[in-house]
């Protein structure tokens, strides 16, 4: 970096970890999750959502099945204070979910914070204070000491006056964050940990939740689950306590750190739908849950109609999921690449609906998360013939045979250099159509008879050369065989008839068909031709009068 | 997941390393760069670029400093052959540069490849197969042992035809990827690496780069970590070998993917900036590389014009930078959050030049990749008053005193909250002039006489109060003790003046100061109020003129 001062900044440390265990772990089972969407992604909007649109998101956020959701700060806001009230009042939150509210470690907003909770069924009272070094040095000027006893002091408060809330018949979890975590020194933030747990004295029925945040996401990934494991290791009271991960994505790695730390033993994520949160934003709840399902794993949340999900999300929040979101963007299950869409159709089309998926550079089945089969294969300059078969096939029914996909890739391929972008399957279709169906010159058929007689067939056509009307005649063992033989007295240069393949069309008339031909000419080059008629007998022949005019066309 | 037929899935393998040795390292310097861009990323456009772009983006990329950058798949598309060829004939590339090109394991291609790189000084030969169980399976149905011959006879075939290239004065290195790497059982890469490189036979002047691609993202990144750990302790040529990593981004993990298969041994990197390419994209070497840089290790990249750098990427390729994409999206220097705001406030105050970087919730200067402080503070309804009184000073040169940060953060709050969207700086302002310094009733001053002698003051002031003109006259140990004294005589309510502070104002007129003051009520209300004059004597009259207003209005 020529102007960059390198010597700025400084490695991040490493973690004394001897018997470092998660390297050798696999996940085998979802964590508990916990959406912060309402209150750490909400805040981090230009425009924060209406009292409406919260209510829209905490119910789909309910519908996709979490069970423990970050409503608010109801202390800092009188939004946020009142919608948490209308959840309450208008009885909005099952009997299976719990509320969670955020609130800093000062006993005037832990007792507005109770009197947002009123008559609320299950309830995580969520208190943070921070406690990195240079928290303490610039915004709190505190010692350690210091900064345990504003937590310390925080949670006593609330035991004492969470009483008449819990008298009334809410239950009262407690969540304590060492905001800073990943900055702060393990030994410290153990210490606050033990201190804060001392005092709520946490229950195998209720647990306490240690949330431990990377704030701002400082370190590789195994760093954070070095840190995890080694909090995992030395907390006296692991088996009453839930450790929770929050990871936000500075360094583009949040997926990746949660994951790891869930190997390095965390119980519970909080994170968002697609990631949304203050700057590079909070962890994408979907990846996991979705990387989790690609691995035969239950996530525990439904998102089988993600496009649903993520419709919702763009009105209510005013963000957009970019293009190339893991799941949920536009183009992650598109393939320009020629040999990708070659591959992606030949194992698709092996793919048993019984058999594990296994569908090459596509990871998940993109109908388990709602999302259509359509748009996978995309044609630009650079695509391949397979891709070109395969639109041909699934949008338009026409199934092309094999030796036929280099002739047509080639055609598409050079139109969209032409026209310098990307290509619509329907332009494809008309390409088609124009190169193959269409063509009626300098050969055009009229009339057609045919007569079978036991097995041989005698056939005369009309046949238009350069609109110069010929009859032709001819005998062989079916219509196209006496079609060929008559075409053979009438002064083309000479062909052979190769192969040739029809089927029904699977779209628009059922009646319809579509005939293949291939044509070898005198001179060696070999040509396609297609057809498409009511008549089944008629298809083959305007098919080999379309290779013919093609063989005509490339001569000349 | 209600409807998602998880038993479809499987877990990836794990790979057996007992001696794994990756998560004690730390990353201690940069890898070797290749872009992509012009091949991965530009063949999963839409529109793919067209030559004028492609050269614009070459020099970009030689800029930012990239000495290996793949350019094209010269024997697939005329348009790439003819890209290189411009690159080559016009002496575009620079001496210390390699341009690489792909191509397949055909004699064919590997022919009209050489053709297509006459003339060039530096050379990467990159040549790939397929080599995973599926492809082998339902792509190319052929065993082991024949996708070994495929890659073998490639690599025999180039070595012999690269001779008239090399006499020429080329230098051709030779890069080979089995394309499916990471679905790959591993000893069967190895056994497909080693026989390619027996066939080239690398030397320490002429190392070959066996590239190990994640082309489909399938693992956690531990997992490709240890995969590359594994082939690099058991490839018998190391020294002699340069192992290339390219990952993708099919869980959201591909920059932690990169990072921890660096610290697992590899040497080099492959990727496009702002992670471009099929379906979620290629790795982002602009996230890896500026990770570096956070951790005090030279990139060797010039991100410091990012800016720029984006700009161009999203003119020629069409795509978008989203929003919260690390170091370069458009809100990732940003706070909404008040107690964010207030704590990267305070540090940033504390920051000094040559010391390490250490502002709270801002891994990186922005300055550093030509990124502006300015949209740093955000604020909307979420926000605190640390963040507005940020706004006033940075933007505007009004610096509050702490004590009045309070007063006007719940001021603009109220404000966001009613207008229901972000707020500007000039918002902020607006509302700052209007509630502090536009205010004229009841009370206005109008003209004011001040006599000096010795330590005392007389002063006569006209006052007008609901317009009604007043004359009043005080004596005190300054202007505004005197002002204050001759207010007590107006039959206002009795108030108490707590503190003044002023300054002149950075922006504007040099001549103009602003002044603070806080008074007290009889009832025990506090208030600030605020004036601007050019006439340093006359702004904290106006000031406490402003607060008594506020004051009366508030009541009232």
């Amino acid at each position: 970096m020529k102007s960059s001062p390198v010597s700025k900044y400084r490695p991040f440390p490493s973690v004394n970890l001897p018997e470092r265990q998660w390297p050798n772990r696999t996940l085998e089972r979802a964590p508990t999750w916990c959406s912060v969407d309402l209150r750490d992604g909400n805040q981090a909007l230009a425009q924060p959502m209406n009292v409406a649109e919260k209510i829209e998101f905490f119910e789909l956020l309910v519908a996709i099945g979490f069970k423990e959701i970050e409503v608010g700060f109801p202390s800092a806001s009188q939004i946020e204070f009142d919608f948490i009230r209308r959840l309450i009042d208008e009885n909005r939150i099952p009997a299976d979910v719990s509320i969670q509210i955020l609130c800093q470690c000062r006993e005037d907003l832990i007792t507005r914070s109770l009197e947002a909770l009123q008559g609320a069924k299950n309830v995580i009272f969520h208190l943070y204070n921070s406690t990195s070094p240079a928290q303490r040095r610039y915004v709190f000027n505190a010692e350690r000491a210091d900064i345990v006893k504003i937590a310390t002091h925080a949670v006593a408060f609330l035991k004492e006056h969470a009483r008449p809330l819990i008298a009334a018949g809410t239950r009262v979890r407690l969540e304590y964050s060492p905001e800073s975590f990943t900055s702060t020194e393990l030994d410290f933030s153990l210490e606050i940990c033990e201190a804060v747990t001392d005092v709520w004295q946490p229950s195998a029925e209720n647990k306490i939740i240690l949330n431990l945040p990377a704030t701002v996401e400082y370190a590789t990934p195994n760093v954070h689950a070095d840190q995890i494991e080694w909090m995992c290791t030395h907390l006296t009271r692991r088996d009453l306590t839930v450790v929770s991960l929050h990871t936000h994505n500075d360094r583009g790695t949040g997926v990746a750190a949660t994951e790891l730390a869930l190997l390095a033993g965390a119980d519970r994520v909080e994170g968002t739908l697609f990631g949304n949160g203050e700057r590079t934003g909070n962890l994408d709840i979907v990846i996991v849950a979705l990387n989790l399902l690609t691995h035969g794993i239950d996530p525990g949340l439904d998102f089988s109609d993600l496009n649903h999900i993520r419709e919702t999300y763009e009105r209510c929040t005013r963000m957009d999921v970019p293009a190339r979101q893991p799941y949920a963007g536009e183009l992650v299950f598109t393939a320009f690449s020629g040999s990708h869409q070659d591959a992606i159709k030949k194992s698709w089309e092996k793919q048993q609906p019984d058999a594990p998926w296994d569908v090459l550079y596509i990871p998940l089945d993109p109908a388990d998360i709602g999302r259509s089969y359509k748009a996978i294969i995309r044609i630009n300059s650079q695509s391949g013939k397979g891709g070109v078969a395969y639109i041909l096939e699934k949008e338009f029914g026409l199934v092309l045979p094999k030796a036929m996909h280099k002739e047509i890739g080639k055609l598409v391929n050079d139109l969209a250099d032409n026209l310098k972008t990307e290509l619509t399957p329907e332009q494809i279709h008309e390409a088609f159509l124009d190169e193959y169906i269409r063509r009626a010159a300098p050969l055009a058929l009229g009339e057609f008879l045919a007569l079978a007689r036991g097995h041989e067939v005698t056939c005369q056509a009309e046949l238009f050369w350069n609109g110069e009307r010929r009859l032709i005649s001819g005998v062989g063992n079916g219509p196209v065989a006496a079609f060929v033989h008559a075409l053979g007295t009438a002064d083309l240069p000479p062909f052979k008839l190769l192969s040739y393949t029809q089927h029904s069309l699977e779209q628009g008339e059922e009646s319809r068909a579509v005939s293949y031909v291939e044509v070898k000419t005198a001179d060696g080059r070999n040509c396609f031709g297609a057809g498409i008629d009511e008549n089944i007998e008629r298809a083959p022949l305007k098919a080999l009068v379309s290779a013919l005019n093609r063989t005509l066309a490339s001569k000349s």
